[in-house]
């Protein structure tokens, strides 16, 4: 099951169920309410794809899957190819950094490379939407929390990340977390999301290519090791980390400029797409 | 003015205004509707002050002045002492890393020595409010953006802030992030909150002792500067950073345990009291 947030219009926000080139309305519902609610989104969709208007998938304004979650945790170096590529030695632990919302946008939607620096960056990474939570939540129960999956493109200003030890403001510029297109549930997936080739394209150029199963921390081990300090809540977000082929690490550098397209695919996923744009004057 | 969050039985949640020993309840609001609203708290405080029922300060729990702010942007590094007995060398940009609302508790609730590591650490620090917000404030007029100001021991479990390159996990402990006890409007302090002391004690030590006037990054200056790259939203909040005498930095190294009760004094503002005690088994 395929769930998306859309806008027909520009003023209405739906949530809806993708069906090919078709979505089927579910109405003015938010996947955010569902699942604080503890629904269960594989048998809601069951219960209800029948049902409300349809639209033509390519003529909507698409939404991030989640506008407001309570918490987008982000793990870095998640994968040893990128470590490699990076200042770092690989930790023993996972390396979290966090997005605040006001970074998010959704797919179509420009990623805006903004006025105080000329290094914007792709990312793209495999995003985990919880449907329960709790603290000291066992490995071999913690796929159980997971509501669906999504993709991400943890767009980076490395000017900034780097500007002090922590990466946080360099990953929070507004308009440069882009999230969806789709809520995937798991059934609909191998379990975890492993096994999912991931990539990521710059204007039709493959400049990221892995597979998820090439995680250090996979999506039941960071579900565990997390909850060991953090009470975790139906609608967090965990965006699992990047492979290697970021621009930044290359020679010379790789980095976007308006007009370019940034996508990231990952299989059984679908693609996220954003044209880069300059943040207005 | 001085707002409080409190429940008289463990079951309602009231806003409150403080005045001496006693809190006149203004109902069931919450701070964040009214700071979502634009409602201006100086004035809503004069208007409602003398009206609903009374209650012993001391006789009721307290909650944090918000319970789910939007985003809880932390400042590390912020006083040069501090900075001085870290492993960094001053940055020329403010490290910020983040709270998620998962790890807030109120005055007087437990502070969680976590089950997983005996490094529980205290900071003390000034805590703004914002009641507006927006990208690319100058300077000038970034004041006009804060609510209010409170206190928050950002309570730190320093084992797991080392384990990776980023801060964030062990800043996120479930039961570590102290903050309250009031919202205390503008009015009542200097611009900017500039010039107050900060104290923090241990069992009655003290451990820190500072003047929010040494601050390397102002109130102003920080939220001109983070809205740059961040859209700031009423409800947001932005912890100012601790000045030196962390426990961690110590030798031997000041821990706390179950039983200690760790103070964080701020001129104007109170004292933010949190027992120490051990996470459950």
């Amino acid at each position: 099951m395929q769930y998306v947030h859309f806008s027909p219009d520009g003023q209405q926000r739906l949530l809806g169920l993708l069906s090919g080139a078709t979505i089927h309305s579910l109405g003015a519902i938010r996947l955010e309410d569902l699942l604080a609610a503890g629904v269960d989104l594989t048998a809601f969709a069951k219960a209800h794809r029948a049902t409300g208007n349809e639209y033509a998938a390519e003529a909507v304004t698409y939404l991030p899957p989640l506008t407001r979650p309570g918490k987008i945790i982000c793990v870095g170096l998640n994968y040893a190819d990128h470590t490699g590529e990076s200042p770092y030695e690989q930790p023993t632990y996972p390396t979290i950094f966090p997005r605040f919302n006001s970074s998010l946008m959704g797919h179509g939607a420009p990623m805006i490379r903004p006025r105080v620096s000329d290094s914007l960056d792709f990312e793209g990474e495999l995003a985990v939407i919880l449907g329960s939570g709790g603290r000291h939540i066992p490995k071999a129960r913690a796929l159980e929390c997971v509501a669906g999956y999504s993709i991400f493109n943890d767009g980076s200003v490395r000017e900034y990340q780097f500007k002090s030890p922590q990466w946080t403001i360099g990953k929070n510029f507004d308009g440069t977390g882009a999230f969806g297109p789709t809520l995937v549930t798991p059934d609909s997936l191998p379990p975890g999301g492993v096994g999912l080739h991931l990539e990521t394209r710059l204007n039709g150029r493959v400049v990221q290519s892995a597979n998820t199963s090439d995680m250090i921390y996979d999506v039941a081990t960071l579900i565990s090791i997390l909850s060991e300090a953090v009470t975790l809540e139906p609608g967090d977000v965990i965006v699992t980390g990047t492979p290697a082929g970021i621009g930044w690490a290359r020679e010379p550098k790789l980095i976007m400029r308006h007009g370019d397209v940034c996508e990231v695919a990952i299989e059984g996923l679908g693609v996220l797409r954003n044209l880069v744009q300059d943040e207005a004057a």
